[in-house]
């Protein structure tokens, strides 16, 4: 006997029949005598749907209370979800009990819209798996030290349900979600795209920082610090496939690298198009000058990602980053109204219509070259680099967006990764 | 300076227009200097879609533990109101804060789906109000002893604004409605129906129980028990209308005699046609034989209504009653099944196709004759009685459904409370 957690994506969740079927596959592993907790997103299109009403209301919530009241307001989505799978399962005759974030407790901070899981109570969740339920525990919320509903941002429901894991030292997390794994990258995109038997933690947290759209980053980062055993995997299955192939399905991420069982260099290739690149040229060359322009778009509340700091010459030098697109123009006028007049800096330039393309793998830790290998199969293809950054096991270019599907296509090939590559193998 | 509750219906927060047009209202009156505290029912047809929902995974659930599950998926329609009223009022510019039952929290029983409140915590509500906020409450729910969620049944924000208010001590409690207020009876049978500037709580109580659908039973109760001055008006008024035109509008419920200011004898007609009548005929007349009766009928969770037992000749007598008519089946059921072979009784009969109508009024009490001229109204319109009940301030029959309108309408102009009437006073 197993202790297991679930969980099911919005899409999953998009109907009471999808509902039924979930109900079933997670009656199977009951059956099988394990013990269940499961977290389901909200019906797919239900969080839009109330964020669209309150935004007829308040178009940009910004002051803490609306944004506690938009959360409250969100936060319904996963419990409707909640009640109704719990019904599913009784109906199935398994004995199953929702709980909202707030009955559990899982208790986060109150940054209200991106809130942290602080801690996750398991007494009663244990007690109802003693009687031998199933718990059904809400994602994307908790409450705060003072009782207000928070939600942890979107996809945050992957966060609750590895959060749920470590707090009750489940024997695996199981993702059930719209792929069935992770892949060396999007299908889309690369037709001879290989799904990963398993991947390591690390690269994990690269591949979703990168773009990769499987996981929420702060559900690997969790995975991670309390090494819970992670399998991304489908949900499109029949729900009565056997229990052992659905256990070994998808994608396992792991912690050990030696049970890493395809020691490939590069394990995949991550890319993004909602960056946009930003560059303040002539930039006097003193101490601090980096918080003088960082400083003042951090205060903006606008991310920042890629930071490039070229060696200067005659005592000015280029800076540049890249933003989210969407905080682009805010960004831009940022640095026009306070940063160009504070630093003295000669003038800001800007792009939208950049990507950034990454190879990721914990090989390349041990095995020199790739990154030159990288930087040749661009320069054949003649596809120009415009920022570089690296990380022990990452390379990311910043590279002209139109370019984005050939760069991802000649790096998959030229790191063995196509499927036939590895069939020949 | 007043503290006032204010309640509005499902079709108030029917759409984001229809909520903004409901924080104007709130805001006018914050603006003339009073505390509002607001309970908002769920968007119109939301609780419907939620139970739809349920119902589709659980035709009839009827278990404790499933019972659970559906007030904890009904109860998030209010969720989202609150949340998103106290979002519509920010937006006005008027602090505001919303609560769930449970975080007020506002405690009641475990009876799942019909739960009834028990306390409700002010301090949180105290604090909120002395800091200017207005403080906007989830209606029809709160959580039990064990911390699950419960909801008090159908139109059961009524009850929980009331509740409020009592808790609050408040001022007035206000109940926006689709109506403007309560009527000498339904205007859709008889157009020359008035509307009642005050009733008294005794006189609301037996129109809530006779099926005039304005408030619910419970909140009436309520009201009565903790002396609330309840108002009920119309939610269609335009929000702008002056404050004071407003505050006198609709029907005041009145806890004092002399307080009302029209003494007519009967106050209003109340009718109902949800009921369905069940004799058993030629019951041995012995004692006890009451409870052998409608024992099996209340244990099978039927209600029962008017109850008729005649005098009894040759040690035989007949034992009528009424049930809602969705219970008719299953009452007749129970007694042929268990009532006729423990009591020896001769045969059931039962018509579904009947109503009740009823005479309400405080006058009674004091004047002779009353229920003599409402007999020899149905008489003179050839309608026969079924079925005769009395209270101290109402009398009811029981006729054939077909009969029902032309009996409000020959009562209604028998007992002078046709508009036309009262303006020739």
């Amino acid at each position: 006997m197993a202790l297991i957690v679930h969980k099911y994506g919005g899409t999953s969740m998009g109907s009471t029949e999808r509902i039924r079927s979930v109900a079933q596959r997670v009656a199977k592993w009951v059956r099988a005598g394990h013990q269940l907790v499961v977290v389901p997103s909200a019906m797919s299109g239900e969080t839009n749907r109330l964020l669209g009403l309150a935004k007829e209301l308040m178009p940009n919530p910004s002051a803490p209370e609306a944004l506690r009241e938009l959360d409250a307001v969100a936060a319904t989505g996963e419990q409707v979800s909640v009640g109704l799978l719990a019904l599913a399962l009784q109906a199935q005759g398994v004995p199953a009990v929702s709980y909202g974030g707030w009955q559990v407790p899982v208790q986060t901070d109150s940054a209200y819209t991106k809130a942290r899981i602080a801690s996750i109570d398991d007494a009663r969740i244990r007690a109802d798996l003693a009687c031998g339920k199933v718990v059904v525990i809400t994602g994307f919320q908790g409450i705060d030290a003072l009782g207000n509903v928070t939600t942890l941002g979107r996809g945050g429901s992957d966060t609750s349900a590895v959060a749920v894991a470590a707090a009750l030292k489940a024997d695996e997390c199981l993702i059930y979600t719209d792929v069935d794994g992770v892949y060396t990258t999007d299908p889309r995109i690369v037709p001879e795209a290989r799904r990963l038997a398993s991947i390591s933690f690390e690269e994990m947290l690269e591949m979703a920082s990168l773009g990769s759209k499987v996981l929420q980053i702060r559900s690997v980062e969790f995975a991670g610090k309390y090494r819970v055993p992670t399998r991304v995997l489908s949900s499109f299955t029949p729900w009565d496939i056997p229990i052992e192939d659905e256990a070994q399905s998808g994608t396992l991420i792991t912690f050990e690298e030696d049970e890493k069982m395809e020691q490939a260099v590069v394990s995949g290739i991550a890319f993004n198009r909602d960056e946009a690149k930003i560059s303040v040229i002539g930039v006097p060359d003193r101490p601090g000058i980096a918080f003088q322009i960082i400083g003042p778009v951090a205060a903006a509340n606008i991310d920042i990602d890629v930071i490039i700091q070229n060696v200067s010459h005659d005592g000015r030098t280029d800076f540049s980053f890249t933003v989210h697109r969407n905080d682009y123009q805010r960004a831009m006028g940022v640095l026009e109204s306070q940063v160009l007049p504070a630093t003295g800096a000669a003038r800001v330039i800007g792009d939208a219509k950049i990507c950034k393309v990454s190879i990721v793998g914990i090989g390349m830790r041990s095995h020199v070259g790739v990154a030159s290998t990288m930087f040749r199969t661009l320069s054949e293809e003649g596809i120009n680099i415009q920022m570089i950054t690296t990380s022990e096991i990452k390379t990311s270019v910043v590279i002209d967006e139109k370019y984005m599907e050939l760069a991802v296509r000649a790096l998959h090939k030229a790191f063995d990764l196509d499927a036939s590559a590895v069939a020949a193998e």
